[in-house]
């Protein structure tokens, strides 16, 4: 105590000096930031020397001005590392905190960095910025925390590169828990939100702003100027929940999810950008529920999602819903937007499911659908002739479309009063952007409050020159929408750095662990041909490819003990495994995930393997996540357990990969489990996971299947079943698929083995 | 057509010479009002001569200005008396009609005064002031309408006289279907809203503002200094079911009802005076759901209204409600308010019904309780000591209270931290208004944001000096809030003048009919003893009291046709016999109410009087209603029927009578329908009727009775049936009352007639 408070009166010293200046202090260690904070004044700059800071738990609580702000910043932006168990709050006003890095490490708390210190001192007016958040996570997947928590009114997070959740849990979270924190506009601007892997279950936005239980709420955040790079996280990339939000001029960048007003009404998404591959049917657009949205002014290039992932997907919603669950789609208005090749942009009355009265209750059905929308204005150009430019999931018959252009292709497609057809040419202005290569002769509806959507998609008047689509000049210049200086901190760069694979050689006598010690991420090792003897687990946590020699066969004989994996997935492991022969003694598995504090995903790929004799051919355990894990021309034999995915029995809507890929395998003697890859807990608005089971062949595998059934898909939104031979297997089904979803099965020979049966709709139990 | 198109241009002539000037017109018909206003420009006025204007639908469609309204103006304010089918509707902006008195008729539409001509075109900037609509209703109850309609922005009603409404709709409807409806910014300012009755069911506020569809709606309608007096017509007075609306220095003086923020969020209420009389249970103050009121600088006084009419009721939601039911109460701001002899002012958590979880479903159960509530700053003084300030139907932990004071009466009650025990009297500064007779030693909390409450009741500043309660300075002069010229037209009083009842003597062989004709409202007929001969319906459309000579008997003999009453009561009907016998032949009836068109209540009240021969004694056609029906000292002998007030099986919680009193009454061979009182559907909310039947006795009654029960009460909320003899009835069931209400019986003599039977819940049709 008492040399705390020596230091406390030295520091006052100190500073006395500078009484009439404002304070500038150097610290290098926590004490002293402490005591800096304590003592900070209106004007004060604290600066952290460069170096890692390591279990840090800065509570920054001081009282600047608007005037003269309090600053904690980097001695040099970029070069203050924040590890270990740390974290941030803000609490006060008037704060900056500016240059960190958080790396290595993951917070004790709720967030990485939290506008509030607890329910009384909270932040207003504070900004972090031009700072980092990478891969900051949980030591397990559902252990949650937001890495950004937004309370009290008026901050910011500008400038940030935040990239790599993997856990439970929204990256960004806008809490309006209490008039402290209603009207906050708080500003998220100018980020760069870098790659967020899918999460295999909800809970995994990069942003949501508000809950149902707050959605009457005012909010009026602003989302602005912002690039969402590969946002995979989940369904939603942006969840709205509460009122009056904006969302300006960002880029969504092949990111799989929608920008979703998913509660809360009246929100503006202005001249945005949503960029797809042409391909990739998880990238969505925006998603409408509720009330009073205005679109307006956004471009759309590329876009292949459907349904819940359209570029434009209006949702039926539930009559006199319930706060947690679907309101109905009324007064939106969608103007002047541009679509490019994204085949049938509107959907409307998606989520419908009228035809499923008989097995949810009333509560549950979707069946109110969007009233008093106008849909005018609006530009859609499609390379290949559509024949369904509006998808009616249900009757369109709350909407009015006025002075929509489409391009002619040949094809007809229906009627609407509204859309017209008019021959008309692209040119490419930009990278991804594209313009009608001539004005279009056509006169805009001045729809109500119209003449308050005053710029273009480019900030251009609308009010001197008008026109349809989110450009009203075809000549004007487009901006570089992914130049990543306009986004994220100014020293910063996520581009990697090319280096080549290097190629290791490993005999027969070496040391495999050793050799996977040695090699760098994106290393190949050639095993020669012959025995490898593995007395240990192998342990992967970079990305490796391992493979035997060309005409050779490496053959790995696991002795380790009961109930461990010859090939440990630990986080961030990625191993290709190629031509190799993988042997137990019966009571091993030959691959599996960590068991406990899996922080980050893997990914297993098995080319031309041959696996044999182990207790579980895979096991990956609860909170594990591959975004991949496939197996092609393998072959799995006499195992008590084949491929097990299926721990996440608590229903929360988890699931333990991706995407499983099973082709050209063959499976003999496998005695349960044969492929067990279960998703728990329902949820109408996500999609995952995917299984493919193609071209492979079942013989005697399943004798011990408790339930009966030899591919266990429960759950799982995609299945593909197709192509394979069943034969011999002592089973009731090859498998149960859920009709409701996207489960089919096609051109299976099946013998002596059961059949696939699909049930329309599957009880689960909801999550919400 | 060509008359009108001369007529056109004729006044197109005429207004001619006066271009460069605004145009003054009077028109003195229909037409010449159309075209005028046809042809109307900004600064113009139209007046209406003075006289009744019959059957005309006005549609005031123009375009003024904000310096240059267009004004409809009658040429003498109140002179000018609206009649018939007719009605206003604006269309357009900046418009003004002002004087007018509606009468003696009803709206051909939904509306009498309506801010839209139709969907598209909509009034904004529009004033409808110092006019009066009275009784302007519809034929029957069930035929809905609304008396002033808001749409659009900007319109306002202000000084007007508005009473009277007895049909089914509330006075006053804000609409917010649409964009083009939100952010309205309406004012209903300085009105007097005189007399609506209880119209015996639901839909029947003096103000509702949007509905539950549009609950999430930004409306901000402003309700400010107007008088509310006995508006009884249901629970709720206003009934706020959108955003940010405010309710600001107005007057609810002996009002059966409270202001109800039934849905929508944040409203403000603030510097309200609530007068009750000491004794009616049915005057309320103001009743909470959902998040974020701040009920502020308010004056509540002589309250009795217990849970649903508590002075403050803050209710219990339901767990993520339904749009159309109960949401939680959260972040509600109660400070600086004055209860002057409310008892126990504060009620938390009404309407839980969590003990009903067996019979009603998961999603009709209010458990959630209020939440982050500050009650704050509050001053309660109570006559006689009361042991529960706070009552708690559930219990209160999401609420904090701090530094209220409550006058020290020598009873303990439950101590709450935040809720002071002080030794203070009382003065009166003016009617209904007292303050502490010396200041308040007890600094206010200060809460986040009062900083932004900076006045108290009277307008006086709380930046300055601040204080516990509404009123900041008992010094400070109060105004008189009953002074009616501050509320409605200028020309206008609703005072009634007295007038003394006169005495009309009746003999025997005097028309009756005739006689009744010649009386004026209020007057007394005293008939002569012996027999009148009555061949045809005696029809009551006036307040009139018939009675016996003191110390004879009339015997009123009915020979009228089958199925034809003896006494007809008409809209305005309020009929008091004294000392009469009545007697039928058999299949008349010996009162009934109109069948059709009983567009106004009547009233019937039966002292000392004998009933026979009838084939109903009291027979109440569906839509009719009289606010009370009594019979005392009377006997009811053989008659096929009773007392029958059971029509409204359409189950819309709709009955026939408010107060229906049975006292001292003798009921013998009345062979079904003995009593039949009923209401259909069930809304948790409203709380009628009343039945009280006491110190009666039934011998022989109801052996037709088809569902065996004597006294039918189903549906009716308050029923009392107390020191009856019932003897003799061949009935399964004296009666069958429903436990969950108010609904009781004790002392009852009841001898081979069945038994009372009381059943906590029962089964009710729900209505919303």
């Amino acid at each position: 105590m008492k040399r705390i408070f020596f230091l406390v009166f030295a520091f006052a010293l100190v500073s006395c000096s500078k009484i009439s200046k404002n304070s500038e202090v150097i610290v290098t260690n926590f004490s002293e930031l402490k005591i800096s904070i304590e003592n900070a004044r209106p004007g004060d700059i604290i600066t952290m020397a460069n170096g890692v800071w390591k279990d840090i738990q800065i509570i920054f609580n001081a009282e600047g001005t608007e005037q003269a702000p309090i600053i904690l910043k980097a001695e040099s932006p970029g070069k203050v590392f924040i590890e270990g168990v740390s974290n941030l709050k803000f609490g006060g006003k008037y704060l900056v905190v500016d240059g960190l890095h958080f790396r290595n490490g993951f917070s004790p708390d709720k967030a990485v960095v939290d506008f509030r210190v607890n329910d009384s001192i909270i932040a207003n007016h504070c900004i972090f910025t031009n700072s980092v958040i990478k891969a900051f996570n949980k030591m397990q997947r559902d252990d949650a925390d937001h890495w950004i928590q937004f309370w009290g009114r008026h901050n910011t997070l500008s400038n940030c590169y935040i990239s790599g959740k993997t856990n439970r849990g929204p990256t960004i979270r806008v809490f309006l828990k209490g008039n402290e924190h209603i009207y906050n506009e708080h500003k998220i601007l100018n980020n760069h939100f870098g790659p967020r892997p899918p999460k295999g279950g909800a809970s995994a936005e990069t942003i949501q702003i508000g809950d149902s239980s707050s959605s009457m709420s005012p909010s009026s955040t602003l989302v602005a100027k912002n690039l969402f790079e590969e946002c995979n996280g989940e369904v939603e990339i942006i969840s709205s929940k509460t009122n009056f939000n904006e969302f300006r001029n960002n880029v969504f960048y092949k990111s799989e999810g929608s920008l979703v007003t998913r509660h809360g009404n009246y929100s503006v998404i202005d001249s945005n950008y949503f960029i797809g591959d042409g391909k990739n049917e998880n990238i969505g657009g925006i998603r409408i529920i509720n009330t009073g949205h205005k679109v307006t002014n956004n471009y759309f290039y590329n876009l292949k999602g459907k349904n819940f992932r359209s570029p434009l997907a209006v949702m039926n919603g539930i009559p006199k819903s319930p706060l947690n669950r679907y309101g109905q789609v009324t007064d939106l208005v969608l103007a002047y937007n541009t679509y490019i090749n994204c085949e049938s942009p509107w959907q409307f009355g998606v989520g419908v499911n009228i035809n499923q009265k008989e097995v949810l209750p009333l509560s549950e059905i979707r069946s109110a659908r969007p009233k008093r929308c106008i849909v005018a204005n609006n530009l859609v150009f499609n390379e290949i002739g559509n024949k369904s430019i509006v998808v009616e999931h249900d009757k369109v018959d709350g909407v009015i479309f006025k002075n929509n252009v489409v391009n002619k292709r040949g094809v007809d497609f229906k009627d609407y009063a509204g859309i017209k057809l008019l021959d008309f040419q692209l040119k490419q202005v930009t990278e991804h952007i594209y313009l009608p290569s001539s004005s279009i002769e056509i006169e805009p509806f001045i729809g109500f409050e119209f003449e308050n959507i005053t710029k273009d998609l480019f900030g251009n008047s609308r009010t001197s020159t008008n026109g349809i689509g989110a450009v009203v000049n075809q000549n004007a210049n487009a901006p570089d929408i992914l130049d990543k200086s306009n986004y994220g901190p100014s020293w910063y760069s996520d581009e990697a750095k090319l280096r080549e694979s290097k190629t290791i050689n490993v005999t027969t006598n070496e040391n495999l662990q050793n050799k996977i010690d040695e090699a760098k991420n994106g290393d190949i090792l050639v095993l020669e041909g012959g025995l490898f003897s593995i007395k240990t687990s192998l342990s992967i946590s970079k990305t490796i490819y391992i493979k035997s020699k060309e005409g050779e066969k490496a053959i790995l004989n696991y002795s380790g003990e009961k109930n461990t994996p010859m090939f440990q997935l630990n986080p961030n492991g990625v191993l290709s495994l190629d031509g190799v022969v993988l042997k137990g003694s019966g009571s091993q598995y030959a691959f599996s995930s960590l068991k406990e504090n899996m922080y980050s995903h893997f990914e297993l790929k098995v080319f031309n393997c041959e696996i044999s004799d182990f207790y579980y051919a895979l096991k990956v355990y609860k909170q594990s996540f591959a975004e991949r894990i496939s197996f092609e021309n393998t072959s799995i034999l006499n195992c008590e357990n084949g491929l097990e995915l299926s721990e996440e029995t608590n229903d929360k809507g988890d699931y333990n990969t991706e995407y499983l890929t099973v082709k050209n395998c063959y499976f003999n003697n496998v005695e349960q489990n044969v492929i067990d890859y279960y998703r728990g807990g329902y949820d109408e608005s996500t999609v995952g996971g995917n299984l493919v089971l193609t071209n492979s062949e079942f013989t005697n595998c399943g004798v011990k299947e408790k339930n009966g059934i030899l591919i266990n898909t429960r759950g799982i939104i995609n299945v593909n079943i197709s192509d394979n031979i069943f034969k011999n297997n002592p089973v009731k089904l090859v498998a149960l698929l859920w009709g409701a979803k996207n489960n089919f099965h096609r051109n299976n020979e099946i013998s002596n083995s059961g059949d696939i049966v699909v049930e329309q709709n599957l009880k689960l139990k909801v999550i919400y």
